[in-house]
This record gives structure tokens, C-alpha cells and sequence, in this order.
């Protein structure tokens, strides 16, 4: 009999459910549309519990029909799912900023009513489920000390301990992205100030990128032809491929603040690697290269002798999360 | 028959040593001299060697001396050392920037060497024997996931989660005092620049005394009338409890760099509770205070509901060094 993970993975937009094997391949694959986050309103409470209810509904009844299509004998060994603000410990989603559900959603109890043939369901933020990937799948798999960084439209972390992910005494930890990199510096989406985040992800590339246009004055950068609004991390890229001084320059920084900050997740916990997953990484050695300057610039002398290398996730980018998710799966 | 632990704690000057009961108490005690770091030279390295094992020597004269007043029946059940730049997972100290031994010196082997009949030795540095010393005899007994922070002529830290210290892939884990807390900012004692340490260590809170002084040019300020060289973090305090303006500005800075710092290692492990130890935590509120602000304003929303526990170290400052070391036996 073939065992079977199912990933799930919420999005801010949609929701995608695979069935995959112990190998990492996804065998079957569909989708939902994630409800969209409400204006708050008098009624908010009843329109989150309703959306809630029917959302999970929903995702059961596309589980069901998704295993009528496997055509051989098979177990599901569980369902894991890669959420926002989703907590390990108590299988709950808490307080997540895009989605469309108040207060502390106990997801996992919810789910499990609703299918309960499922002997495990276990939850987790993205960043936990990508680390967890790359444990199962991915490059991770001979490691037992490694620490995972998701760029994006945020900056998410996992860090991978002696068998298993960091979850912390209330199931949160592992939220490098909101590290504060520059006292007082930018605004976080998260309503802090100088966090990572605020530097390092897609849109903290875009405001390098602004700062130092206005910096240099540099009216004959090619980005000086975007609007603050319409320019994105591809702008970016694309222009640094031409040889645009300033792109190059908001890699450069971008990767030498993101090295310093990998400097003091190395200096808690020594990993075997550090691994990288998301858009920015796809620009390879442009953002690599000062990554690692960064990284050794500030590491203490006695890590520094290691070499500890920088690597970018060996998942495939369209089905990680998926994957991620999954994983919770295998190792429990 | 009574366990007994064998703690060492290798200072700058002097290396103590005791037997250390399961309870935490201290049975006999003695110290010998941490032989003086020389200037280099030609013939360093046999001069290393030569002073390495006289000490140790001496170190293991020590211990025989000491046990031949031990009066009743009873099994050393193991040696811990507290020593800068040990290596936990291979025995070895390395590189010590204040001892005079060169390079990766063998140090639990060759001690084992002359005590044949100890069946474990084991070696950490300082934070970490002060984390583990919390663990067995502190404020720490119940936890399984907490962060120690030691605060003096430098910053320390050591992280217990899941039944051990941090020790890393490579032994060398948990050296947040070298976080950068400043891009570029103040020069530190290894090299780098902007850490923790240059800020919230004793010489730290002195460089931000002057830094202060002269912002505001304050030749009314208690502490104006000191030398750079004679101001020490005493003068500080005291200063602060007659109500100097600048003093009392040093706690609050150096306390809200401090919790920024937390911050960054709550996200990372998300602990029970946080642990300091040393002499600028003996000031009390006038740093506890803006610590935990500091700390508050720093974390992330979904930790700051937890109202994690600032705690200061309940081991007796005068014996923590030798309890942290012996520790180390009974932790294993």
C-alpha cells in the first residue's frame, strides 16, 4: 500500500491541494479560491465564521474528490497545511493579516470533523513548511542543523533543529523577517520599524531602489522611468541585466543586508547551511555573491572559518509550497 | 554514595575551581592562576605549549589536592569547564583571545590524560555554563526553551531548547553579543563592528556615556568629570542613582538596544522566558525597565501577547562561573 501526504497551502488568493508521495512527487493537484479578507464591519465576526465553515467545506469536498481519482491502493498518512500565522502547537491559525477569519481559528479540529478518516492534521506558516521541504525533498535531506530563509512579498524563516522544525514555547518561532536590521529605519508591513522585511523582501528591493535614485539623482537610471506604484522587483532585475548602475546597487545592498542579518541567525544556532527560497534568489550570483560578502563581513571570526554555504532551495519554485505543507507529514 | 561534580571556570587571571554537589552547593573550592597571555614571539608556540600543560598540571594537582579533603563517601561522577572559545562538541578550546595557549588546543583530552579515573569531561564556554547552570540549580529547572544573556566586560549568551544547549554543527553556537545591532557602527572587541556588545556590555554603557556627554555637551553631567579611560560602569550607576540626567539617558539606551537585540532572538526560538546575569543587570529596573520596552517594541505582534519574562539570574553572581561549569555534568 502506497502512504500518501496531502499538502495543502493557503494563499492569500487561492488555496492549492496536492496528494503526494514519500518521494516528494504530486501525484494529483487542484485548487480553491481562498475567501477574500472583508472590510471590518458590525457583522464581521458572523461573516468570518460563516467563511470559515464554508472554506473548509469546501476544501474537504475537493479532498474527497481528489481521492476518488487515485486509481491504486493507497493510505493517507495525513493532511499538512502551510498557512499565515498558523501555529504548530495548537493547530490554529491566529490573527492572520490576509485572511478572512477573526481572532484564533482552531483549523486543524475543524478540518479533522470533517474528514475524520485523516489520522493527522498538522498546520504551520510557510516558511516552517518550505524548511520542512527541503528537509523531506529537497537539499536538507543528510542535515539536521540548517536554517531556511523565504523571500517574497515578505521575509519568512525556518530553522530546522535536531529533528525537527523550531517552533518555540507557543508554536511561533522562526520570524527572521521581522528582525530590526536599521533603528527606526522603514516601515514594516507589520507595523514595525527597520525590519528586515522592510529591506530585503521584493517590495524592500523597490524602495532601495527609490532610495537611491533620489540618493544619486540618477534621472538616467532606467528605473527613474517607473512610478513608485508600478515598479517591481522584475523591474529591477531586468534593469541590472543591462548593466543600470543603481539596479545593480539595490542587489548589491539588498544581499549585504541580508547577509548581515544571516550572520546573527548563524550566530544562534551555528547551521550546517543556510538555504534560500523565492523570487530575489532566482537572480542568482547578482544577489548571491553580496549575500555571502554580507554573511562573512559580520560574522564572528570563529564561524567564519566554515564556509558556511548559502544555497538555493532545490524545490521546485511552483510546487514548494505544496510540498512544504506536505512534509509536515513525513516527519512527525 | 554521593554524585559530585567537578566545576572549572578558566578566567583572564585565575581559574577556580570546586566541587559542586546535585543540589547547586559548593563543597570546597580553590584557584590557581590562569597563566598570563604573552606577547608573540619566535618561540610562542613551545612557550604555548609549555604554560598549556604545566597548567593543566597544576589544574589536576588541584583537583587531588581538593578531593583528599572530601570526608565522606562519594563518586565524581564528572568535570565541566567554563572556558572562552571552548568547543562543547570536540573538547577543545580555540583561539582564545585572553589565554596564552595557540591555536585548537586539545584541552578535555589531555586533562582526561592526567585524571584517568574521571569518567567524563566536558567543556563550554562561559554563557553557555551560566545557561546550564540557570537549568540545574536556577530559575530555569522547569523550563525546556530559555536564552541566558551574560552582560559584563563583554555579552555572552547561551540558549537551552529541548534538554541541551545550542551548541551548533560546529560547537561554537549562541554568540549573540556579536549581532549587529548598528550598520557600521561602533568597533567591537573581535574585529567587527556595530555588535551588541559594543553597545550593552560595561565598556559598552562607558562608550555611550561619552557618546552622550558630548551630544548634548554636558560639562554639568556627573560624569564629565572622569577620563575616557578612568570611567568605568560604577560611576555610571552612581552617577544615575544621584539623578544625572546623562547616567540615567546610558541605562535607557543601553536598555533599549538590549531588548531591540532580544527581539531578534525571541523570533528566532520564541523562548519561555529570558535570563540575565552580570554586573549592569545588578542596577535592577534602571535597565530591566527599558529593556523590556525595548523588547516590546521590537517583537512582532503575535509575541508580544505572551509578555515574555525578562528574569535576572538567580545564581549567586560570586559562584555562577563554577556552578555553570559543573553543571555541565549533570546536564549530559
Amino acid at each position: 500500500m502506497v502512504k500518501l501526504s496531502i499538502g495543502i497551502d493557503i494563499g492569500g488568493t487561492n488555496t492549492a491541494i496536492g496528494v503526494v508521495n514519500q518521494d516528494g512527487k504530486i501525484l494529483i493537484e487542484d485548487s480553491i479560491p481562498t475567501p477574500p479578507k472583508k472590510l471590518n464591519s458590525n457583522a464581521a465576526q458572523q461573516v468570518s465564521d460563516n467563511l470559515l465553515n464554508d472554506f473548509i467545506t469546501e476544501i474537504s469536498k475537493t479532498i474527497k474528490s481528489i481521492r476518488t481519482k487515485i486509481n491504486f491502493d493507497y493510505e493517507i498518512v495525513g493532511i499538512g497545511i502551510g498557512a499565515p500565522n498558523a501555529n504548530y502547537n495548537e493547530g490554529t491559525i491566529e490573527y492572520p493579516p490576509n485572511l478572512p477569519f477573526a481572532g484564533k481559528v482552531a483549523f486543524c479540529e475543524i478540518l479533522s470533523a470533517e474528514l475524520p478518516d485523516i489520522p493527522l492534521i498538522h498546520i504551520t506558516n510557510d516558511a516552517n513548511a518550505a524548511a520542512l521541504g527541503e528537509k523531506i525533498y529537497g537539499g536538507a535531506r543528510n542535515m539536521d542543523n540548517f536554517v531556511m530563509f523565504t523571500l517574497g512579498t515578505g521575509i519568512g524563516s525556518g530553522i530546522y533543529y535536531h529533528g525537527n522544525v523550531v517552533y518555540g514555547v507557543d508554536g511561533f518561532a522562526g520570524e527572521c523577517g521581522h528582525n530590526t536590521i536599521i533603528v527606526d529605519g522603514r516601515l514594516c508591513g507589520c507595523g514595525g520599524r527597520g525590519h528586515l522585511e522592510a529591506y530585503c523582501s521584493a517590495p524592500g528591493m523597490k524602495r532601495t531602489a527609490f532610495e537611491l535614485l533620489l540618493r544619486d539623482h540618477a534621472e538616467d537610471s532606467l528605473l527613474s522611468a517607473y512610478s513608485y506604484k508600478e515598479m517591481t522587483a522584475k523591474h529591477i532585475y531586468d534593469a541590472a541585466m543591462q548593466g543600470d548602475k543603481i539596479a545593480l546597487e539595490v542587489f548589491e545592498m539588498t544581499g549585504k543586508y541580508f547577509g548581515m542579518a544571516l550572520a546573527t541567525t548563524v550566530h544562534h544556532f551555528s547551521p550546517e547551511a543556510i538555504f534560500l527560497f523565492g523570487g530575489p534568489v532566482a537572480a542568482g550570483d547578482l544577489i548571491i555573491k553580496p549575500i555571502k560578502e554580507g554573511l562573512e563581513k559580520h560574522l564572528l571570526t570563529i564561524f567564519r572559518k566554515r564556509d558556511i554555504p548559502v544555497l538555493i532551495s532545490e524545490l521546485d519554485p511552483g510546487h514548494a509550497a505544496i510540498l512544504g505543507a506536505s512534509a509536515l507529514v513525513w516527519n512527525t
